[in-house]
């Protein structure tokens, strides 16, 4: 007999496009807590919601290399925060406050992520250097995107 | 009979090389203008022509996921700075100028953009925090690239 | 007949999985020496091994649109850097340092490179500026990543 239909089209490749990890947030208002992570409660951007807002946690979902940045308005008292890896300080900014002198500070690093990872931004010490400051229209804020996915999860 | 010829092999996957947006620029001169967005001359990449000098806006071609930072150089006065997306600001930077203590002041943030939405940078208020600096050895810039495009568009 | 077998699955997409450098690094001590490139010798990421610590100095090995940024605690003394490509400065950040107010300067911009272009920073002019200051709980830091692969490279 005949031969019979030609089989059905093959699936299509893979895309990089599932690949999706992004935040950004900002303080609603001043004196964040020492000891704890500082908890940005205004939402730029969190499609996936692997940022927290209750807990001030970015959660990794997808392990692969991230971006972290922060900007800090320093206000009334100087300013020490860290940005936390799974209970490790990675980096650590710090910035000193003087009457009338209103400063921003800023920090950003690379740092590759397993599934489960935490960061978060926290005041470093006993909460003396806690002067980030906020209001309606002043912002101190924070974000992280997922830059490379790791190659083994594809 | 005999079986039918094999399939045809699937498509390509999606491949995010057509989706691409970004443009990094600085100021020539000092004193930006209150009340219109800052006009940045200096153009270190501007490849799909997405920043627009003339009107000191970013136009939004392919509709996504966008970064946005800026780095300004402080002196004369205090600065005020927002970054607009469509006539409304979203984030604010201040810091404030002392004599002898030039400072920096920065700024980033994550945004969805739909196509023909417009980001720029613009002195907020009444124009009296307007000491955002440049000559041909200091800078002040701005930048904006595309991280994720939406999934929806292919 | 039967139908034939269903066609292979389609090649996975071109992704931007292979074409990938990125590093993110800080210093150690303070006192950058003038006219050379600082070299941070703090690794927080240097995956494809793109930077070079003993050199102080990125090479680029993948053409395309790459991303730079950096975050400088200044103390001791003023800050004069600027972000070198192939011998040529591209962007420059200048902070003054006053007593009893340590500041941080940023910077970022966006290049295209070639393979085999150099990218560094290095303090500017006969090295009066340079006080980038960095110990085991201050942090200045550099970083640098490939957004976007030359289209023509695949
Ligand atoms: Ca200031
Ligand atoms: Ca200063
Ligand atoms: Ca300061």
């Amino acid at each position: 007999g005949f031969p019979g239909h030609m089989g059905m089209k093959g699936q299509k490749g893979e895309s990089s496009y599932v690949y999706r990890s992004a935040f950004s947030v900002g303080l609603t208002e001043r004196a964040p807590h020492p000891n704890v992570p500082i908890r940005f409660n205004k939402i730029f951007y969190n499609e996936q919601n692997h940022y927290d807002s209750s807990t001030g946690k970015f959660l990794c979902s997808i392990s692969g290399t991230y971006f972290f940045a922060y900007h800090l308005t320093v206000y009334m008292t100087d300013v020490k925060v860290s940005l936390y890896k799974k209970d490790k300080a990675v980096i650590f900014t710090y910035d000193q406050f003087q009457e009338n002198n209103v400063d921003q500070a800023s920090g950003s690093v690379l740092l590759h992520l397993s599934s489960g990872d935490e960061v978060w931004l926290q005041v470093y010490g006993e909460g003396s250097n806690n002067g980030v400051y906020a209001d309606n229209i002043n912002d101190s804020t924070f974000m992280g995107f997922l830059l490379y996915p790791d190659m083994d999860d594809h």
